[in-house]
């Protein structure tokens, strides 16, 4: 590293912040685009089909929306969406006549997985400057932040 | 640090991936709430003062667009307010007689400097566990990483 002149704690704190929310703006952009362009898909489609295939018992509607991390993405219509292409079904859910489950057929198993490696190879380009265990420690100190600004306020 | 196992570099590099988004996202919430607790206010509101109170001549609104982190932030109904409590100016651009620049007032530069402050106050409290060296490298590392997804694809 050069020898940047350093400003007090506060004002790199700061700086550092405005750099990771432009880091993760930045990826999260070119994840979008690479869904799009490699998939036709997008972003909450996408987390859509990685939250089912991690429950291959299937979700109810309300779980699939607590997953999402994008809040903004209208979870019924991408379910219709991809109950139409063959990638999800609805199942009935034994004892509960109005609520059903939402579970990936062997077709979508088979979309995430593609997609999932993809997302995971670009993930590693753009990361790329980090190794391992510089990925692991970093990704530990963000995590013990996020938890101890959950504990203040 | 303990000692976890190390996965494969890629799945260091997602995981990272995960950490970095939760924490940015995290520290938004926080951000989003402290200002609306302490302020009654928001961050597109925050950031459009901002970005006033770094151009004291004013900009356009097409500057102020541009300049907004958060886009879906309604430019126009946010100045709108700010002009109505007395926070920022419209004023004519000379030879333009279409156009105008939005400016702080000296109100709107107080609230702006009060609010800046307890802005970086938050984030000092939530990246407290870098020290200035540590948030320095890593703002650094970043904006590498940035520059370089900016360059592929």
């Amino acid at each position: 590293m050069s020898a940047t002149q350093l400003l007090s704690p506060s004002k790199e704190r700061l700086r550092l912040w405005l750099r990771l929310l432009k880091a993760s703006r930045g990826i999260e952009t070119a994840l979008r685009e690479n869904l799009r362009s490699d998939f036709g898909s997008t972003l909450p489609r996408f987390d859509v089909l990685a939250a089912l295939s991690r429950h291959s018992d299937g979700l109810r509607m309300s779980q699939l929306s607590g997953v999402l991390r994008v809040s903004n993405g209208n979870v019924t219509g991408i379910v219709e969406r991809l109950v139409e292409e063959g990638q999800v079904v609805r199942v009935p859910v034994p004892g509960d006549r109005r609520a059903s489950l939402v579970r990936l057929t062997t077709k979508g198993q088979e979309q995430c997985a593609i997609q999932a490696a993809a997302h995971e190879g670009w993930i590693d380009a753009m990361l790329g400057a980090f190794s391992a265990q510089e990925a692991q420690d970093l990704a530990q100190r963000l995590d013990q932040m996020v938890q101890k600004s959950n504990d203040g306020k």
